[in-house]
């Protein structure tokens, strides 16, 4: 792989400079800001590799951009990727501009850099290194690049069932992936599923003088009421039937938690909290990241939030939550348990809107993919990689790849301090110049 | 007083210009916005009545603009008002410009029209049109008018400690007032207590992914829960001993709410609500209105509000409540229930600010002031007004009147379409011509 290497060295410079033009481009699916654009520069990254690309449109979503290049040898590697970004929002808690790409002590700031825009780039550059070293593939690569993944994929599945053949592959390297904070590569096997509800209360027509809360009933508060409902401070979630379904963990998956480093409380010190829900500490707080369902408020909106005081009633109130699914729920048996439970409780009128669902997803920790990955990680940087049984974020891997029962693992350049979804989001410039190196290797090591 | 009515008819043009110029003036307290240009232009109008005007300054608090006009009579009578406004938010919900104080149908529209811009400038111009009528007053008139009323009026006490003798009277007449639907004017006799607290809660050092919230404490659902435990869906607050001194309505006071027109369903209908808490209804729900401490929440806000889905776990929350007091609640013991209630819950890290706190006060129904008022709404309008024992609002009335021993009674220029605090304040240009002919003739009924 020496010339392969070299290639990417030499080209170090102008493959940041790619991923910075990348990066300039928002693309905040959430709303609906540079989609399009974004959509059209992965077109570009794809053609210039000479892929066969297509931009598929199903209505108004967000195109999905895939591509293939034929290889050498025996056997498909499909990439998954999302070209959108969450929002950057709140704005004033970033220290750079989030669509700037700037580099300072060595590492790169953008919103969407960790996750996922840098990996996208890197496994076109491996691509690349590989095409223009050596003439051509060891393995046939597709690419998938979706638009929505950051707002649940609402499209995927039925990308995915309009056009299977750009989806079929002999394994799947999923979108992103990091570092420890020892530097260990962390390999993922899995995605939770997902259920994200905006929920809208109304009450008067207008905002009122609160004097008149003797009588008038406050939507805050009833959404206040209804919220405290539906998780208690015992962190049990109170949705009857919501846990009927969650699958115990393997063995196999256990001793792979076991097997971590559990250090969870630095992790929290690092996040700036004391301690831990429940004041859960190593192995255990572990398995609850990784195999506990979540049920989380992402937002809440009424009445004045502005400086001071104002002394009103508010005509309505908002709440965003995210529920975090693990094998075997279904996000359509949670999201009827949850819209029976809160008509049951007298919340009937309360206009619940799920923006995303998506099925929960496993590899078999024994599939070759895994194996590749761990000795190219290994072969390339002398360290025994960790392997997760599952991401304890959400990603369409179901749509992707667990339908078609496509081994799948995740991998990528970001490391514990990415800050991913969070302000000041980066990754360094030189795991993002590795990173190309080890999906040349990966590609190499797959084709045997 | 015919020679007076008529010099109001005269200067009726004039006399709108003035109040139009007054409300194009923001002074927005609560975001210290324009107080003290509106200082500047009530001193102007007292000025311009010749009377002996101080401007008081108690450290950074809005001055407190006073005036006092002999008379040449016995007596004195104040006239309590502010010049400070609710802000304007939300912008969206108005139709008008909130500081354009436009004149639509009649009606003029501008925050802070109602509460109680409209009131001061007709009480002064009654002032006025006596003088240049007259020459003299036939009582002693002294004015009071604040910056800060509308967050609590948190320096009133200290400019009441500091100068107790700009508050002496032997009556005084509140800040404002208006009519029922069926153009009764209401006279009002007293005010509801205030503590309002601003509560933040922190979590991590900044937003997280969501995905960590199988782990991670969450400071939006530590606020859900904490609020969850403030009052009850039976609107019950459980503050221990929060209902502890809490005087029974004396026989007098509710019998001038039986005497009320009970239809507070159509006042909900007007409000955009289907029914009131608890499904009160007629005189239950007046006294529960007028003589009930309420617990209301003013504003919520935490982590993702924007359109679409963002899954990530706050690093902060915040509420915004009011707590409206009855005799003889205290707000220096609500307080201290209230801190001491949420410590023993767990939430002793929440960040309580109070942003005001004040005495509930009333005043005895039987008090010279309200049959003086009483005979002057009959003369001038001819129909009864509705005397109401407390309004279910708040104000400084402890302060300025009843530490003094002052009787005091509200009376106004406002309608039940006024939408005080609200997006589309107004009034009628009409009922504001009349307040002053009704200030000029209170003044000389006083004089007896």
């Amino acid at each position: 792989m020496k010339e392969v290497f070299d290639y990417v060295d030499r080209h170090a410079s102008e493959f940041v400079r790619e991923l910075q033009g990348f990066l300039r481009q928002p693309s905040i699916s959430a709303q609906g800001k540079g989609v399009e654009d974004a959509a059209r520069i992965v077109e570009r990254m794809f053609s210039s590799l000479g892929a066969r690309v297509q931009v598929l449109r199903a209505g108004e979503a967000a195109p999905l951009v895939t591509a293939e290049i034929p290889g050498g040898g025996e056997g498909t590697l499909l990439f998954y990727n999302h070209y959108d970004v969450q929002p950057p929002e709140p704005l004033d808690r970033w220290q750079h501009d989030p669509f700037g790409a700037e580099i300072d002590g060595g590492k790169m700031y953008a919103r969407g850099v960790a996750d996922n825009k840098g990996d996208l780039v890197a496994r076109v550059k491996a691509v690349q290194a590989l095409l223009n070293t050596r003439g051509n593939l060891p393995v046939t690569v597709k690419f998938v690049a979706e638009g929505e993944e950051e707002i649940g994929s609402p499209n995927l599945e039925r990308y995915a069932k309009e056009h299977p053949e750009v989806f079929r592959a002999d394994a799947c390297i999923w979108e992103t992936g990091g570092r420890d904070e020892e530097g260990r590569l962390e390999i993922t096997l899995g995605c939770k599923g997902l259920c994200y509800a905006h929920i809208e209360v109304e009450g008067g027509s207008f905002d009122l003088h609160s004097s008149l809360a003797a009588v008038v009933p406050n939507p805050a508060w009833r959404l206040v009421w209804a919220l405290s409902l539906l998780k208690n401070d015992r962190e049990e979630v109170l949705i009857p039937g919501f846990y009927d379904d969650v699958r115990e963990p393997s063995p196999r998956e256990v001793a792979l938690i076991e097997k971590l480093p559990a250090d969870p409380e630095r992790l929290a010190k690092q996040f700036g909290v004391d301690r831990l829900v429940l004041g859960l500490v190593g192995t255990e707080a572990l398995k609850r990241l990784y195999f506990g369902p979540t049920c989380n408020v992402c937002g809440l909106s009424a009445g004045y939030e502005g400086p001071g005081s104002k002394t009103v009633l508010p005509s309505r109130a908002m709440a965003k939550l995210d529920m975090r699914l693990v094998p075997d729920q279904r996000p359509t048996d949670i999201t009827r348990k949850f819209e029976d439970y809160l008509r049951a409780k007298g919340c009937g009128d309360f206009r619940v809107t799920w923006l995303g669902a998506e099925h929960p997803a496993r590899t078999d920790p024994d599939s070759r993919i895994v194996k590749v990955l761990r000795e190219t990680v290994v072969e390339l940087y002398g360290k025994e990689p960790l392997v997760f049984p599952t991401s304890a974020g959400t990603g369409p891997m179901y749509q992707v790849a667990a339908q078609f029962g496509t081994p799948t693992a995740g991998i990528g350049i970001g490391n514990v301090g990415s800050r991913v979804h969070g302000p000041d989001e980066n990754v360094s410039v030189s795991d993002f110049l590795e990173g190309i190196k080890c999906m040349a290797l990966v590609l190499e090591r797959f084709a045997g």
